[in-house]
């Protein structure tokens, strides 16, 4: 099988990843690439790292130039992919790794996104209960954001279990590589390093509606999430550190308990040994999920700690896994579980 | 006046930290430094950056050696301050930056450091209710951890005013000096850069009882803690993300209000404007502590920010300028609200 | 005696660090604050580490604001200055941070920056044989390149001394506040995070004329420079790898005689003791230069490495050193050798 | 083909490394794992970023446990290697990442090492002039320094197309993986962060004269190297800066042709396109080296500049090429010349 993929979106650094990740994919062939203000230039100058593409020339994102693909990735701003999109057949596999397609609620989009709201795709995030079956055979896939996936990961096995009071309280580091490639003056370097800042903070962040959409369903309420992102300094790699009250009778056993449950079998998701605690430097580059849990009797309170690379699982390798399931193939072809560390 | 100092573990972190702010302090005149395993070293080859004090050396840390200065500050390991502090006199005033008297609480001190509990100092956080005053003319000031610093004076408005619940949930960022010069594989360079990582979760960081200790008689009732701390790459700086669930009726102009009404008048606690957030680069190498605080109604907590450089005020800063006031000296003397930058 | 000095570019990294350098100064009294996009913003707002400025207002670059005041500080792009300059009077010192009045050969200002030149005002390096009587009284002084500054102090003391070729090759790292705050994408965080990369190489860096401006009238005829700037993941720093063939007959006792002499009574430039090279971040946010030299009997080069706080002796401090000779002042006034490590 | 491979040294940054690349090498399976201090502990605590081996245990170093492997690599601490290898069978390939078979010249080692010369192995670098046909076949393999890599490599050309006069002057930046997982101080995170120092200067550092030989026979010559190491606040990358006095004559163009030629059809080796600079993010975890070239004809000096990732070209990656030449195995098996950015 031969999936020809084109990536609308090259330049930036979604499209970079997936084009990493793709380049060791067996079964892809790379296909158009497209960028806007930087179309005509040379991949090998916006992107140095990917070697084997350096003298391919980024097209414009034209319905001409990415007709007759297999699959295409949008790596596009907010807001605009389902213009995209809606010159793609439906025959064609179509993965937003933008935010248009994830919320349900045209509420939440509004709120936070003020645009159109483009509908909502099916979500990719396969560990969810229910994932993978939304996905096998889908022809539209919305990639979650990458706050979501790490703290959906991180708290649903509670709530799953009915541990959990409805109310997350989730402060989360993030790489400055989320930001994109925006040129703006507090993500220069002069700026982020050594320093560590808080952004969108009381209830802002536009991923705060997506956690509260993927947990209360499992939680069977409406869970309210209060959600504060911090920029670190560092290039890659989210740590989200997310707690929420313990319903009486919760025991440290019981709670461990939960997550071995959940992720028995997924090959991305990994518990760690109890006492390890994840450090985002062994998911650099990866697909893997670090998750431990820890039950601190003296609060009350279950407190679970996630590690992913906010490009690789939140990102372009969520993408890659999700066009994997719906393609049929097995779900770790062109991803990795190793980090690149130190 | 010139107040003769003593410096005993001059060659550690906080060592060093407290050296550097005293060299621009005017009242100040350096007398004996000592070590241990580098008593007999040049500091200029341990401390490279207090160029003046380059060709002094280390000596060892004996009565003899500290006896003589006003004011002896001890930055030395856990647990060995209490029998450095019995040889000096009582007309000294000694400065211990270390955690052995800061806990009135035994059981507290037991279960978390273990060895013998060496009593309780008047605590040197001036900007507390009260604080002040419990420094004044004392010869004996424990320096509080750098952790309590920065989550005590994040919260303590809010409990102060009556307006949050009795569960407190601190997620705090500090750079590696926090740590100290000990030589462990986690705090090498190749294992910090790129990487962030939690430890002590689940209730197990040391610092834990002292925040409860702070908060709770201004709450008048007991504040559990729940505190997870997490090491980022940098080198100095602390980012405490400190939230609590409000109480019924709770408003965002009540909050804002609990917060200037309580650093209105402190030199070195400032609350920013409404909508800007605090990063630890603009408290770098200085005395200040950068607030801010918001009322998240969705989530129905309060979230204050705090941020601090951890070797001044979160450590030296906060010694220097209790010495300050133990003296009757300006509280501001030899301090800085200037962070370097960028 | 109070002076009353003004700063044009008070947003940029040059002009924020001489006004944290001047609110430490005694004698001088801040007055007009401009910029030019960002007229009109609170200076809190666009340099939030200068806490005691924080509700000062950005006014516009015109002769109007900066009238009245003894000094004024021109933080301007390249080829801005004059024309400020031309407005203020000639008993008012203004002292150009920029590069318009640093070469002496139009030639060499056409080649590199393309402009009109500007003149030449008197340079402010006052270590520089006859440097401190070429500043005393004047009304005009043109700040050093940063690198120019750094490479300078490494290795005039060789040349002076007749020990050295007159081919001096120059790797240079320095951090990225040297750059400013332009908004440039190599510049983001996520790009120079984790990474070393040239730029300017092969000749074509605008500093490498003043270093051969400097050093060829010490060494009695013209010194080819080759210069390598390399960008590393830092904020400030500069570390200048500066080394020349040896003349036949130098030896390593020569080589050490020669630094020595040159900087036995120098304030600011410390050359470590032998053995001890010198960090950047024993120089961070101080005036300090540390400078080692070494003779490399197996090359026959002559190897002096010297290490700098780019914004601070390389650019702001530099520049008040040389105000306070201007003005009669100690030298050392409002400076410190101090530097914020670790 | 299953290849049967043991590593010796598991727990270090070297051993590390190698095992992240043979975990993707289609024809490897991963046998015996030995440690020293460490042994008895699982993989997983010690390197989490390979999560695949988590649960393997490190043995001790015996030549119980390293016998029945076609191929044993050796990560262990110079000194130490020939002793193992001797234990070691004449038909299993042994491939020492350390420097114990590196130098010819027994002075050399003498000099510089201090121990007993183990003895000189085939030479580790493929690109060089024969470097393919010295291992095919053999059993023995010194895999070069990281430095020595970066440098050969930038440099050769210009020696065999016979450019550059015998004097070579190289500034290279490193990060801090280049010095191992040893607990000094100099490498922890709060010294590195924010700082670039020198070491070994002045000819000191053990892999001058290992560039020495390398690039003495291929420009006829003995090469005089002056070698300077910084060490950089990143965790994985070396740049390499080195120059050389071009021969009368030589043009712009006859350098670029030397390069171009030299490395028209390698694999792993990029010359740049003119005008572009290599980065080190465009190499992390990859074993390619991206190199530039330029002719300063002001200096009239030859400016080669290579980027490398330490621990995969520089260590662990060129081994494995290594390897694969030796085996018959097609040359890139599981090496990648992508790199991981940002």
């Amino acid at each position: 099988m031969v999936v020809r993929v084109a990536v609308a979106g090259a330049s930036g650094y979604a499209g970079g990843e997936v084009l990493r990740l793709l380049l060791s994919h067996p079964e892809v062939e790379i296909g158009a690439l497209t960028g806007n203000s930087n179309a005509g230039q040379l991949l090998g100058s916006l992107q140095p790292h990917l070697a084997p593409l350096a003298g391919r020339t980024l097209a414009a994102t034209t319905p001409e130039v990415l007709a007759g693909h297999d699959v295409v990735f949008l790596a596009l701003p907010h807001g605009q992919s389902a213009a995209v999109a809606a010159e793609l057949g439906e025959d064609v596999l179509v993965i937003d790794m933008g935010a248009d397609h994830r919320l349900k609620d045209s509420a939440d989009w509004d709120a936070f996104y003020g645009a159109p709201h483009a509908g909502t795709w099916p979500y990719g995030l396969p560990e969810l209960p229910g994932g993978r079956a939304a996905l096998e055979g889908s022809k539209r896939i919305a990639v979650p954001g990458c706050f979501p996936t790490a703290v959906t990961l991180a708290l649903f096995p509670a709530y799953a279990a009915q541990l959990a009071e409805p109310e997350a309280v989730i402060v989360a580091a993030t790489g400055t590589s989320g930001a994109g490639k925006a040129l703006k003056p507090h993500l220069l370097g002069s700026e982020v390093m050594g320093s560590v800042s808080p952004y969108g903070v009381g209830g802002g962040h536009r991923h705060t509606p997506e956690m509260v959409q993927n947990l209360s369903p499992i939680a069977g309420q409406k869970v309210s999430v209060s959600f504060t992102p911090t920029l670190v300094p560092m290039s890659r790699g989210i740590l989200a550190t997310c707690s929420a009250k313990a319903l009486p009778g919760t025991t440290a056993d019981a709670v461990r308990a939960a997550y071995e449950k959940a992720y028995a079998d997924e090959p991305f998701v990994h518990l760690l040994p109890e006492g390890q605690w994840p450090a985002t430097s062994s998911v650099h580059g990866s697909n893997a999920v670090r998750i431990q849990v820890a039950y601190d009797g003296s609060a009350q309170r279950i407190i679970a700690i996630s590690a992913i690379d906010n490009l690789t699982k939140g990102t372009a390798g969520g993408a890659v896994q999700s066009m994997n399931i719906a393609l049929g193939l097995p779900e770790e072809l062109g991803l990795s579980t190793i980090g690149v560390a130190p």
